[in-house]
C-alpha cells in the first residue's frame, strides 16, 4: 500500500483547500483511478485537515511509477500544478503507510491529538471506496484493522473525552447546565476566546446565543452571517442579562464588564444562573455570588481542569499508543501471512516429510545466525 | 565471552610493554585465573602489538563484575596501576567479542592488514590454555572456528602473500636471486629504507650483509650489536662492490653513489649482479646496465609493483571479509544453538504433538510481525 498525503503537518489551509474533494468528487476520482487499470485498490480521504489517497498498484504497475501516475491523476483532477503537490505532500509505502493509516484513523495525526471525528471520516471514506468496489484484500484488511483499533481506543481510553482547551471546557459546562432551553449571553463575542466559545455552541440544540461587541461593523456582519444568533451592543448587556441562564464574559477590558450593583438591579427573575469569567484581568465582580441563584466560575477554575486533563490525556495517549502498536503488529502479520499463503500447501507437504524433531536441525542448516536466534526463540514459545 | 584488549589501536609500544606476558607468565596467569573459581575459561594472547584476555565468567559471576575482577587480576599480576589499564584498554562482549576474535585471528586487526604471523600466535595462545584445561565449550568452539577461518583465508586468498611495502618487495627480490650464498651490499644502511631492508634480510639463511654509512658512531654501534654483519665506511664501498651479488642503494644523497665509470673499474669478476636503486633522486647511474651481467631495478619498478599489489590486496581483503562473515555467522549459530540444546527434547516433544501443517499457524499465533516474517522466510527455504 502507498499513501500520498497532503496534511496540516506541511500544507497551509489554502493549499489544503486546493486539494479538497467533495463527496461527489471523491466518487468521481475513485472511478477514474479504477478505470485506469493500473491500480488494484484506492481509498480517498478528504477532511479540512488533510487530503490522502491510499492505493495499491496492480502487479504490473508496482514501484515508483505508480506513485508518479497517481500524482498526475490527482493534480489533473484538481486542476493544480504538479509542483504544488510535490512541494506539500508526503508519500509513505509498505510498513510506513500502514503505520500512517493507523496513526490517522486513531487521531494521532490530528491537530488535536486523540480527537475521534477523524474515525467517522475514515469510515466514510473506506465505505465509499468499498461500495464502488475500489477495495480488495489489502485495503479491506488494513482499513478494517485501523478502524477496529480506533474504536477500541475510543471505548477503552478517555483520550477523546478529555478536553484541554478552555473554550471546549467552558462549552461543555454550558451543555451540562440543566434546563430545556439554555439562553447564553457572551460578552466580548468577537474576541478570540468569545469566537471559539460561540463556534462551540452555535447550532447546538436548545441553545440560544446572544453576543455583545463594541464594534458596530462586527455586529452587523455577524447578524447577517449567523442565523438564530442575536448580536447586541456591549452597552445593552444589562438589558439582556435577566433572561440569560448562562453569562460568559471574555473581553480584554481592564474594567469589570459586570458589577454586583448593576447586576442586582437588572435581575428580576429568580432562577439558577451560571457566570463564567474567562478573562484576565477579571471581568466579573466576585461579589455577585451573594445574589441568590448566582454561581461563578473563573478562568483559574478552567485552567486547573485543563492542567489535570492534560496530564490525564498524556497517560491516555501512552495507553493508546500501546493499543496501536498491538493492532498494527497484528495487521502487519496478516499482510505478511497473506503473501505467504500461495506457498503454504507446498511448504506443508515439505514439512510433513520431515520428523518434527529433525525440523529444527533442517531449519538451522538453512538459517543465518539472526534467523536461527528468532526461530529458536519462537519454537521455545511452544512449551 | 568477554575480551579485554590492550592493542596498537590505542596503546603505544611503551604501554603495551607494561602488559607483555612471557610464555611462563601466560601459564602462571592462566592458572591464577582458573584457581580463582570465578571463571569458566580463559585464553591469554600476548604479542608485540597486543595483550588480550579472552574469558567466560562462571554463571554465578556473570556480568560487569567479572570484567572488573579480571582488570584487577591483570593489573595486580603485571604490577601496574588500574588507571593505566582503564585508559588504554577496550572491552568487548557477546557478538562483538566473537567478531573481535575473528578479526584478530585473521590479521584484520593487525598493523599490516592480512599478515598471518598472528595466526600462529593465536594458535599457540589457544593451545597453551587448552593444555592447562582453561578452555571449555565456548572458547574451544570460537577459537577453533576463528583459526579454521584464518587458515582458509591464508590458503584461498593472496592476502598475506601480497606485500605493498617497498622494503618487503626489495627483500623478496633478494630471496629470489639465484646462488647458494648471496652477498648483499646496502649503501645507506642506517637510513630509514636501509634499516627496513637490513631488518628484512638480517639473520636469514645464506645471506651475508655488508652495510655502509657516513656516520662513524652508527658504524661502531651496528658492528657491536649485529653479529655476522659487516659495517664499512661509505667511502670504502667500491672496495667491496666486486664481491657483492646484490647492491642496494637507499641514500638521500643528491649525488650518484655509484657511477658507471667507477663501477666498471671496480668489477673484476664475471657474474650476474643485481642493483636496486631505492632512492629519489636516483643513486645509481643508469649507464651501468651496459656492463656485462649487471641488472638494475629502480624505485619506479617497485612502486609500480606496490600499486598493483595494493589493488590486489584490496580485492583480497574484500574476499577475506566475506569469508570471515560466513565463518563468523556459523560460529554464532553454533553458540546460539548450544544454549538452546537443554530445551530441545521438550520442544521436540511439543512439536511431535502438532501436525506439521498446523505448526506454522501455531507459531504464527505466538509471533510478532518481525518474527513471523523471519519464520516464513525460513520455512520457505525447505522447498
Amino acid at each position: 500500500m502507498y499513501v500520498i498525503s497532503i496534511s496540516h503537518k506541511i500544507a497551509t489551509v489554502e493549499i489544503r483547500e486546493r486539494f479538497s474533494f467533495s463527496k461527489e468528487e471523491q466518487e468521481e476520482f475513485l472511478r477514474l483511478v479504477m478505470d485506469q487499470g493500473h491500480y488494484e485498490e484506492c481509498v480517498i480521504l478528504s477532511t479540512c485537515n488533510r487530503c490522502e489517497v491510499y492505493f495499491t498498484p496492480s502487479p504490473a504497475n508496482a514501484g515508483f511509477e505508480a506513485v508518479q501516475e497517481m500524482e498526475k491523476l490527482l493534480t489533473e483532477f484538481k486542476k493544480t500544478e504538479l509542483s504544488l503537490l510535490l512541494k506539500y505532500f508526503l508519500v509513505y509505502n509498505e510498513e510506513k503507510a500502514i503505520q500512517h493509516l493507523f496513526s490517522v484513523t486513531c487521531g494521532m495525526d490530528s491537530m488535536v491529538i486523540g480527537e475521534d471525528e477523524i474515525l467517522g471520516q475514515v469510515k466514510d471514506a473506506y465505505t465509499r471506496a468499498l461500495n464502488l468496489k475500489a477495495t480488495k484484500y489489502m485495503l479491506n484488511t488494513l482499513f478494517q484493522a485501523a478502524i477496529t483499533c480506533a474504536k477500541r481506543i475510543k471505548t477503552d481510553t478517555r483520550l477523546s473525552k478529555t478536553p484541554v482547551s478552555i473554550g471546549t471546557l467552558a462549552a461543555n459546562e454550558v451543555f451540562r447546565f440543566g434546563g430545556d432551553i439554555k439562553r447564553v449571553l457572551i460578552i466580548g463575542m468577537t474576541g478570540k476566546m468569545g469566537t471559539i466559545i460561540m463556534k462551540n455552541l452555535y447550532g447546538k440544540e436548545n441553545i440560544q446565543i446572544t453576543g455583545t461587541s463594541r464594534n458596530h461593523n462586527s455586529i452587523e456582519i455577524i447578524n447577517r452571517e449567523y442565523r438564530n444568533l442575536r448580536m447586541i451592543d456591549f452597552k445593552e448587556r444589562y438589558e439582556y442579562i435577566d433572561e440569560a441562564d448562562i453569562v460568559i464574559s471574555a473581553t480584554t477590558s481592564p474594567h469589570y464588564t459586570i458589577t454586583c450593583k448593576e447586576l442586582s438591579e437588572s435581575i428580576r427573575t429568580g432562577k439558577e444562573r451560571l457566570f463564567l469569567d474567562l478573562s484576565v484581568p477579571l471581568d466579573i465582580d466576585r461579589e455577585i455570588t451573594k445574589i441568590n441563584g448566582v454561581n461563578l466560575h473563573d478562568i483559574d477554575f478552567y485552567q486547573q481542569i485543563s492542567r489535570q486533563n492534560f496530564e490525564l490525556k498524556e497517560q491516555e495517549t501512552i495507553r493508546a499508543a500501546q493499543m496501536i502498536e498491538e493492532h498494527l503488529d497484528n495487521a502487519k502479520k496478516e499482510v505478511i501471512f497473506h503473501s505467504f499463503l500461495p506457498d503454504l500447501p507446498d511448504i506443508g507437504n515439505a514439512m510433513e516429510k520431515i520428523r518434527p524433531a529433525n525440523l529444527i536441525y533442517e531449519l538451522k542448516d538453512r538459517a543465518n545466525s539472526e534467523e536461527l536466534s528468532v526461530m529458536l526463540q519462537l519454537v521455545r514459545k511452544l512449551l
